[in-house]
């Protein structure tokens, strides 16, 4: 009968068991951290009409797009999670409350070269802070803290989250008198980590024609560094200069300064003028996040301050502010960097019930009772050796094993086997539920990244 | 600027943020109850290969497909949680112990007619239980229990799960010599409900050519009715006449009574012979649910049992159970019908907290207190007055504002306001966790309908 081979579409990630349960602890995780901080949740269609998601128009984006027609609809697959939010921002103005706060966790399309690690499906984790023609700078120190919070909740521990500032760097950039090519500058610059100092300054004198002064004036810049205070100290020198420096600086300063106050270590933070994000409508703060020991693998966390999330769809100025995690790219590198949890409980429930006997009932109430405490249950009625059902048991993982024969209904008692221990106890049910519940404790407090 | 009118496509639900969360809870609450009783969750990707997710191919389900090609892709977006299921399965046969119970919650897509009330876009929530080979019918009866289990967690009351078993009706049509057209009259019995009895009677003899006596028989059949009990009473008067109907009626007696034993009440469950579920792959027990109140909405979670899961991907033998609920259109009901719970706590955190003094430091100190106790706290940060910040607090429904003002930091302080009542106290911060937790012990009591 069987005629189709079954197969799943390449760059389109989808788990197993055991894997798929560790990917959501990270997402719930992700979750319940932006909800702490007064993030409510949105959902968006998939599919937006081409004119929509298109507005703003060409850029290597365009080419990635999946877009067909139904009928006579010319319709697109969505390809991050702004252009939606700037859609429902602009389409809701009336009936939302300023500042809008919201995340969203979804999935998002982009036909890239199929190659290992590079995903055509992929899940974004996106929050975002969106004003009504004003949004304070205090915002821009909390996204930041709450990237921290949310990746240490999730266990990692050597990342550093880099901040840097457009107003900044375009402030600069006039001081040399380069402001019109103040956009290149940075993108090339950005790649400093990727290319080398030496290859950074060729393409700035050799393409873009800036006397080698300058150029060496540029590298001086980006390549400040030291203590966040240091930094900003050495930034004091260039003030006077120009006015949107001076301004940057301020808003800089404000934000590593709100930054600890919004309990970010200052081992997890760092001014990196060489960041400036690839985007043309960051204006402000501009953030990315590194994992210490694996640079190589670039920002797992990043996004910034914008003026103008809507202008396609509205006059209104609704300027923001957000950040988003490339979540499934994240998590085959958690994965295939060894940083996965592995002793993590995965099992589908808290506790295999094994009914020994051809009546159901007793089982069924232990596992309704249990379940009334809001503990997993799991009932396993195949008619199978018990060899068999304990050998189910071990290969999902379970923690306990309740078993209920013949002997045990009489006692009007249920025996629980702990799996890893081996150890079996004759129990009343309010025991086993006791039992089970020190087990859970322990599982709420296990993290999906296990740093070495 | 603006250029593009901002627009979501018809057919395709987004909701406000209130809503949003509703929905939600909704969501969380099937998610949560499905995990109580130990089925694991799968996630697959929106989009296969055309020739997988078409392998069983013709349909109407066919016309209704967005299809698309991106490079030389023949590329479909799923249309229901089931066929990537099958693929999955056999995909992975080697890699899963079985039963395998999976839950998934999705969105899938059906490029349906517009018209109120019916969705393009639309979520799935489906629990599936997989057997190798063999699969025993204990799972019949434990799927319907945790419906009820589900429905009821959610708040709805008046429902009932109506119960059949497919054997039952091929064994009672091979009696009457019509089982060559068994599948033809159990489609047309199925509308009964829809078009009436004379309609169908006239739908058995003109179009099936079924002689009149033989379509009063059927009509008998289908309409015996009463407590479970005087059904399968009813329905012993038939056994002995075919093994495949007495096979069925051992089977619907054993879902009866395990039904009971998995603590689903009489009252919200009932055979029903008039249902056999449209589609030719159940071979056992069929589910629907109706809402008692509003029959006209049909069913609004099925199911039932199948033999042979992955045929076109697999030989293995592969008997399953499951149903699915069709969140999207049921929660589009439930508004519309007012049923949802409009006093359902929406705003984004439980505690909003203004700082009334320029240093944010014990506005973030008391946010970051709060939050290592898990409660949800949000920083209100923007220059405004103090009336404005309190309209903001109002507009998203926020229970608490929390207020630290000169006085209340001199003191170590904190003004709670409890925005139902307008009391207003001056608290330690070990005060206003306390006083929280009482709302939120509430608030997940809560449930997102709530039946007059």
């Amino acid at each position: 009968m069987a005629n189709v081979r079954p197969h799943t579409l390449s760059g389109f990630m989808e788990l197993l068991p055991k894997q798929q349960v560790l990917f959501n602890r990270i997402m719930n995780t992700l979750q319940e951290t932006y909800e702490l901080y007064g993030f409510t949740p949105l959902d968006t269609p998939l599919i937006e009409a081409s004119e929509v998601l298109l507005a703003k128009g060409g850029g290597e984006t365009e080419k990635q797009i999946y877009r067909f027609t139904k009928g006579d609809s010319d319709l697109s697959l969505r390809f991050d999670l702004t252009v939606p939010l700037a859609k429902y921002v602009a389409l809701n103005y009336g009936q939302l409350t300023f500042p809008f706060r919201r995340y969203q966790i979804g999935k998002v399309y982009r036909g890239e070269r199929s190659q290992r690690g590079r995903f055509r499906e992929f899940y974004q984790a996106d929050i975002d802070i969106i004003g009504d023609g004003t949004l304070d700078i205090a915002n821009e120190a909390e996204i930041p803290s709450i990237i921290y919070r949310a990746f240490t909740a999730l266990g990692l521990k050597r990342f550093c989250i880099c901040v840097n500032n457009r107003k900044l760097l375009n402030g600069f950039y006039a001081m040399l008198g380069l402001t019109e090519k103040a956009g290149e500058i940075m993108r090339t610059v950005d790649k400093l980590d990727k290319i080398g100092a030496e290859k950074v300054q060729a393409i700035l004198t050799d393409d873009l024609g800036i006397a080698q002064e300058k150029t060496l004036e540029i590298l001086d810049f980006i390549s400040i560094n030291g203590s966040n205070q240091e930094v900003l100290s050495a930034l004091e020198g260039y003030r006077g200069r120009d006015e949107t420096f001076d301004q940057g600086l301020d808003e800089l300063g404000a934000v590593v300064k709100n930054l600890a106050a919004f309990g970010v270590p200052e081992s997890h933070f760092a001014v990196d003028l060489a960041i400036a994000r690839g985007l043309d409508y960051y204006t402000g703060t501009v953030y990315e996040t590194t994992m210490l020991d694996h640079p190589e693998i670039g920002s797992i966390c990043s996004g910034g301050r914008y003026d103008n999330l809507a202008e396609y769809y509205t006059d209104k100025q609704l300027p923001g502010v957000g950040i988003s995690i490339g979540l499934t790219r994240l998590f085959f590198v958690l994965e295939d960097q060894g940083y996965l949890n592995e002793n993590l409980t995965t099992a589908p429930a808290d506790v295999l019930i094994l009914p020994m006997t051809d009546d159901l009932g007793p089982a069924i109430e232990l596992a309704t009772y249990l379940r009334s405490w809001r503990l997993q249950a799991q009932v396993y009625t195949e008619q199978k050796k018990f060899k068999q059902k304990m050998a189910y048991a071990n290969k999902l993982g379970f923690q306990y094993v309740a078993i209920l024969g013949e002997d045990e209904i009489k006692q009007g008692k249920i025996s629980l086997k702990d799996m890893d221990s081996g150890e079996q106890l004759l129990l009343t049910k309010e025991e086993v539920k006791s039992e089970i519940f020190i087990h859970t404790d322990l599982k709420s407090g296990e993290k999906p990244i296990r740093e070495v």
